[in-house]
């Protein structure tokens, strides 16, 4: 079985390249999904296709939507949705997810600096999981995954 | 058929009691939920009940925990739900609600001032009205339960 | 049990009223459920609630979509759907509702004139009933609630 | 990820094919379904397999249900449903398709000319982009499953 | 909760009425729902309402179909499921209703006679309670309902 | 994609091996799937696995559960569920699967000589084919999966 | 709304009705629903309606099927599922409810005592309170039903 | 068709080992998957990886949310669940698997001593089949997934 992860939230650092990055190193089974990061195109891709509005709202409007299908057809085929809050913006996007993701049942990771954690406690709640790091991501993915915990590995390799 | 409606979202105004009252004037067979409103009960439920803690990270996850219960259970019950977004804070639970009634199917309403439009997109883009008071929410109950929009009355009566 | 029958389709004609005087007469516990069918208020309840759009796509958009509400919460509560295309129009809307209706599995009774029946192939073929009169509406909800049958009331009251 | 596309409606032009070539050539990783577009072959199917029938009714409906063994399977392993109403017929079947896709919460894309925005106002407010062209259709594609859209090229090549 | 029994099966013995009369001797919270079993009217239903058919097999689809749209919104409602299997015919309907009742994840009672059992062991494996009579159908629902059981009941009352 | 066709119901005959056998002649991509047809080793597998039983009735229900791990998961992941009832026995687990299948949404095939028309008329209404033949059913997986219907082949061609 | 609550587990103390006259006292808006808690007609239902069992574990399982026509309607239909966990015994059957509860997705809580805790941790990791009292759980359905918790009763007051 | 076969319950003796051996002997397509079996690496995960907590309680929280984030996904994955419960302990997550997987229909094979029968009676009762050893879990799959029963080969070779 290949896992799927897919990967909400903040679009502003290389997070994402961290997971993916640890991931391989770690040999993991599991493919990455994700939102569209090129923030411009993100922004513009409804009007783009579809046509010019002059009105910002429904130039946001054709835009999200088209995000939608990809980002829910996403979130709907992952196994785990791993949700970042960064330092900056309102990020509602990423708590939306994080919702869509809940009444679907998915298992969700939540991560995000101690700062926000007052302000994302119904998020939290909502988790399986509430971390700070990319590489605690990994760790619990190799664990998830793998059943591999680093300083663990006596029993587990006697297990295989 | 009594409509359930859920307002989710910002607990500092009196948006709540305006539509509630709205509705009663128009005679709308409603019934409204919302999270509890009192602001330290809910952020202490879960200490006050359950025990204290130590930790600010347990403390809150209980009583966003007990919360979970009481809104999960009304969004799943509610036949419409209507997001507000206040002037301030982050308010990640109000887009978490949005994400959790969209990924059920719930219609939802999202009200916002213009100024959040772009930062609100992906909520507004799963939302079918996006409103700014709740006159307009009363007019769109008002609408949808009894099929009546003011000035478009005549036939409407004579339907009846 | 009162049994919830939503009424789709044309607006033009009193097919609605004839069900339910129908209904009525034969004493059945049936409620009734239907679109707005005042076509103008149909077609404005968007801009006059969100505010006018000067491009008609739009106007019609937030108009449809706040129908949308209305529509698939009725769909979705009624134990039975009928669906009525009339002389005119594409009638598009009655043939989306009639989709949306199978899919969730709900009995479907469809009504339309005879020079329809290739054109609406595929919609008949996901009916459990089609019919071309009102009468012969309120006849299959009597016997689907009741169990009578006219000329059939021998056994019938027997059984009671 | 390999994406399933559903290409539902209007049989009698080559927009299909057009949709299929734009996808190749964009080298995007999808597979397309569709009705059976031989227009006798999917009216005769079922007195052809099934036995001859004298009223018309019942030959069009045992060709509309054997459709829907394939229709119905289709769209409801399709990640995306695009419908195409045409300049003529009542096309009640592509409403119905839609519809139907709605009611699964599938993605919808419609694709129809400008003079018909009025009469498909309920089927355009359940999908999540409406378009006019084939090449529409292949763009969103390409953004949805790639994340590339033209014009916006640089930092997305960055990302990979 | 009053709980909805539906009683399935086999129309020519009074089954039904023993049922009903043991549930309200019991004072039972119930109601019950059942096919029609005017076995005429059954039959002709769909052509007396629909028009009439040369051809026998369309004769029966018609009435079938009117049927199911009351059977199956009467299983979908259901709490418990009662499908009897008479001394005579083939009576698929009452093992396609069981089917139907196993797959929606109805607790389902099977009421037949002990020289059937081995032909029923599949619908049986299906069930949570294979019996013989009515008066064990009424004794099952005074324990489910009640938590009444024909002398233990010391302990019982003191519980209330 | 590859077919997936769960072939239920009789097994004294070959039908099984020559809807196989049709299949692969037409190049179909199908798998097909089956209840055992062992007929004393469906009889016995549970008092030979778990255990011999002096009383018939836990005889058959040990056998008829493990059936069901078989059965049940097979339809469940089946595209098509054909059913076939042959001349003999009552078939009751055959009418079972037919429900089973309705409820959850499956296309179904049902294969009957014309003397059950009249006793299956519950279980036909449910279906979205009736067919006497196996090569009936190798024409509908024809059609239904690679569009293909025997006399229709010109604009069939013109379209790969 | 009237809130259902089921109390599942441990039949050997008062604590459910300890709830009952809590909420009781409360008035809170609830019913209250449990498993038969008389032990021995629980273990006897099965044989003292359908017939002996010379084979305990046939009694044991005719017996465990009829209480499961109850627990699993009543998990069903409930809005909150409490589960307790006593001193002694297995209870299986309490971890069993917890873990189909919470497949379910209805909200959970567990009562048990301190030296429980390791053992019971998946269980508790499924739940949205921990609780070891009835007072505790009743706490809970104030808060959760009536937006009452004590100590923080004046802007509550205010609200209303 | 690859049967994933989810292995939930004791972990300190070597049945998954064997039953695995046995599936392999016996040349089934099958897939196991197990919650992590290394007990101390089960019980610190979420410390080891999340931060250390002074409060065992929350210490075994955030390992068994970690944990729960690997066994719900393998048995929402699973065809089949086979839970074991062992000798020793309370296993209440054995038992809160089984019922996970029982409301989610999941096929379950239980295994356990004949001394836990009457304790495990709910399960059971949830089970389709009742097992002691891992042979017979063996002899289950190969009958279920390759229709071969040892003592029965004759016509089952014949019908290859």
């Amino acid at each position: 079985m290949t896992w799927s992860i897919y990967l909400s939230g903040e679009i502003h650092t290389d997070w994402r390249e961290q997971i993916a990055a640890g991931a391989r190193a770690a040999g993991l089974e599991v493919s990455f999904a994700a939102p569209v990061t090129h923030h411009e195109a993100s922004d513009d891709v409804g009007v783009a296709i579809l046509g010019q509005e002059p009105n910002k709202f429904w130039h946001d409007h054709k835009g999200a939507q088209i995000n939608a299908i990809r980002t829910r057809t996403m979130i709907e085929n992952a196994d785990i949705v791993v949700v970042r809050f960064g330092e900056k913006y309102k990020q509602w996007n990423a708590a939306f997810d994080a919702g869509y993701a809940a009444a679907l049942g998915k298992p969700i990771i939540v991560m995000h600096q101690a700062e926000h954690a007052h302000a994302l406690k119904e998020v939290d709640a909502a988790a399986l999981a509430v971390v700070q790091t990319p590489e605690q991501v990994v760790s619990i993915l190799a664990y998830v995954i793998e059943g591999k915990l680093a300083g663990y590995t006596d029993r587990a390799q006697a297990a295989e």
